[in-house]
């Protein structure tokens, strides 16, 4: 079975009709858009954000309806296979990311996509890590609700670990689930800091089986052996009784640090650390201060 | 150069006579208490963790003293060696841990540490990854200070890459510098949700070397290769408009997830989250709404 990208749709909805339907689990293969649905491409440039559709942003393929799906239940959607490319977009979008205060002006950033790994245009290249970052099941409340926050019943995520090989397992909200997903990144830091991955059009096949009387309170994960990373690190900290306050001040320590060792703007080093830095708590007990620590692969900063 | 246990202290204070002074740099060999600082052992029960003298607690080697070291200077400290064990202790200790409401009965587990692992008296063996706790310099405030919070000179940061091959840069509050550690542990996940690691006495190497003119706002590690993890692994969430509840809402469901595929008790699946899950902020950017996650290695799930 396959869905392909005239299915897409713009916000959570129950009262969407159906572009497919599954007895109980099914094998699917669909087509992705990128999460500007296509507004961009290869001669884009800052400019073209101001021109950006924010109707037509983080398009969702589906709704795949699972007869016999209730609340109660749960899907477990399983990634078969992933693939992104070739051709992959970041940015800095005004008003938007964890310091967008920092960074008031438009960045935009191509990515070349291949066997050997993602080039961006400043330079770095990385590993390709393709996750999803978009996949989950209408709400239960009626209406439409905008797809950038994520909910309970998944969403926009962002989890980086959700690519080929791991599974994740939703709460059903609605009868018949009514799963769709979208938001394909070929590369992403955990936390995302500056509001964009690699963001690319992407081809998946999902392995979806409904779990009856599987009641979770939010999405549950078994990720795959590759999707964490074991290589060195440069790591800043924040610390602080306010846990984002922490996020933002390593953050701001690793635009710093990367500038310093690299000579690259301080936007690319955003946007770089928003591509490959991970976001960890590492203190959250002893209080009343936290510490928050972000992970650059060291092998990024050549 | 050697410092042994008979130079512990117990609060952060710039007052302190030095233990060792160093000219500008130096490798020391250091013994640390455990952060109980002795008052458990192979015969401890929960009933232990009632007659702790919190008085006691977190005991830290030095202070080591830095000619030349001033504000606006740092100091690197790089870790060369580290050994813990033979013996260790974790504990739920009720009104302490990101779950105090959920967990108020004290509990206390034993491990034994050798060339296996970390061997948890309630049946896990996990690998060995000791790291220091808590490594920092003084504070310019004059006074006592806790040495329980972190603060932006280091201390209790709790940062589980903290350990052999990894550096450390911190930045320097005082003339001297005033390096103290303790704290270490053969095991810990980062965030150590429910309080405590495998708490363990040790003997670490440590190169240190001072960085003139050198200001950062907080420490700056560069961690090595094996401080991170790579395999598979079990994934709970917490999703919603504060970043402390969703860390909670994920520690809550990994306990309901372990004692559902294990027969853990859930005090034991609270601890064992604190030994050696870890918990990443997956999303920040897409208001209201974060994702926090936390990451369990799948093969301790047996």
């Amino acid at each position: 079975m396959h869905l392909g990208t005239d299915t897409v749709h713009y916000a959570w909805d129950n009262e969407l009709a159906p572009a497919l339907e599954l007895d109980g689990s099914g094998t699917v293969e669909l087509d992705l858009l990128d999460s500007a649905a296509g507004q961009f491409g290869p001669t884009s440039t800052a400019d073209s954000l101001g021109a950006l559709d924010f109707a037509r942003v983080n398009p969702v393929t589906g709704p795949i309806l699972v007869r016999g799906a209730e609340p109660g239940d749960a899907l477990l959607v399983r990634v078969r296979e992933l693939s992104t490319g070739p051709w992959g977009w970041s940015a800095n979008i005004p008003g938007f990311g964890l310091l967008a205060e920092d960074f008031p002006d438009a960045a935009f950033v191509h990515s070349r996509i291949d066997e050997k790994g993602v080039e961006l245009d400043f330079g770095p290249l990385l590993p390709a890590l393709p996750m999803i970052g978009t996949l989950g099941l209408a709400l239960p409340e009626p209406g439409r609700h905008p797809l950038l926050p994520p909910s309970r019943f998944g969403g926009n995520m962002d989890i980086r670990q959700l690519g080929r090989g791991s599974s994740v397992l939703l709460p059903v909200g609605v009868p018949g689930a009514l799963l769709s997903l979208g938001d394909a990144h070929a590369a992403m830091g955990d936390g995302e800091i500056c509001g964009t991955g690699v963001e690319t059009s992407a081809r998946t096949v999902l392995e979806i089986e409904l779990v009856k009387h599987r009641p979770i309170p939010s999405p549950i994960l078994e990720t795959a052996p590759a999707a964490r990373r074991s290589g060195p690190a440069l790591v800043t900290t924040g610390i602080g009784p306010d846990l984002r306050a922490a996020a933002r001040d390593a953050a701001r320590a690793l635009v710093d640090e990367t500038v310093r060792r690299t000579g690259l703007s301080p936007v690319h080093a955003y946007v770089l650390a928003s591509l490959t830095a991970d976001l960890i708590v590492s203190e959250i007990v002893d209080l009343p201060n936290y510490v928050v620590s972000l992970h650059l692969p060291s092998d990024v900063l050549g």
